[in-house]
């Protein structure tokens, strides 16, 4: 077990096998030594999806959860991209990161939910955990989902 | 004729010529043998755009047909950038799909509709058209478009 | 000072010191020649946000102006990226442009608005300048802000 399967097993995180979309995309396509991460919904380890829509019915503490969900989901990508071996990550380079929202204004929620994702990303992967982003609000995501975000991340070749 | 150009006509997809943006940015950029290609919009064959929205006037086979439309122009720039030989290019690597919709439960419309350009790309292309992809929606696009989907290609250098 | 240090002073534009979010992610990751910079949005040189939202209390021209000051935090951060030197900079490869809007007809108006920011990359970097971009509307911004712009840049290595 090296450190980073360490520090998920210390977070009691448990990445789960990485979906296979029933469709004609896929998960992730690796391009030379980068990996495109296909969007990641916020769905819980129990399977079910976490929806909501800020303004509405969904508050920053569970937006946050979902984007932590999201970020599960990511290292499950990235785990499978790197044969299972989450230490060739050299960096994660890029996160878009969409927050189910009304037209409302919603301030500092839409980063502060999305820092859910990027705050596990850093604890779990340290300093190559550290990306560029974006962070929008959409009215409406796939499934309900509250949060959606896709990743471009570098690994060794 | 190549195999993809034979797939084209048997589809009875037509390309039409490239379109070129009228302003400061282009419809794509080599970097490498990664091609950046500008979100493509729902413009029909004629040159009229197919508009409309989730949840008010747009229904999920419009929809799909509206994605089917933003295919056809991607592959149009993906042929441009490949000098008109389509089997240049080694793999769709990801696209970015915005559906317009009201801030409704669109459950799993969104995915579906973006199904209709990620299906006639792997129709088109076969495996090298599988990609990773990101489906969200927005509430308005670009000359009231009901789609819009821009896609990084990587090509034979 | 070089020619586009030179094209900046005649236009008036003073790049402010590239912002570092206290978060865990990075205002730009390089990977490669490639540099990925983080979602900038329409601060104004006084450090204030320009907020609005198209279709409420936005219009054109203000949202023009939104966009070129992405395009000047956007150049803080590619002058960062490389050391302080902006000649260093080979391409601007691809923008995404979000606009804050109520889900209405806009008709024209965000790409127009979107052109604020190409507009000014291109004055002032030339062809170089030149990029793909998306351009779409989302219901809300960090920070309330009137419009976020990200990009991908090729840099010399």
């Amino acid at each position: 077990m090296n450190n980073i399967e360490a520090r998920l097993a210390e977070l009691g995180v448990v990445l789960p096998v990485a979906s296979a979309p029933a469709a004609n995309y896929v998960s992730y396509v690796v391009s030379g030594n980068m990996v495109f991460i296909a969007g990641q919904t916020s769905v819980r380890p129990d399977g079910t999806m976490l929806t909501g829509r800020l303004g509405e019915d969904l508050d920053v503490p569970t937006g946050q959860e979902a984007a932590r969900y999201c970020a599960i989901r990511l290292l499950s990508q990235m785990k499978a991209a790197c044969d299972g071996d989450l230490s060739r990550i050299k960096r994660v380079v890029k996160l878009g990161g969409f927050v189910c929202s009304r037209p409302q204004n919603s301030g500092a929620d839409i980063p502060k939910i999305i820092n859910g994702c990027s705050d596990l990303l850093v604890d779990v992967l340290g300093e190559v955990g550290k990306h560029a982003r974006f962070a929008v609000s959409v009215p409406a995501l796939p499934r309900d989902a509250a949060v959606e975000i896709d990743a471009i991340v570098e690994i060794d070749g």
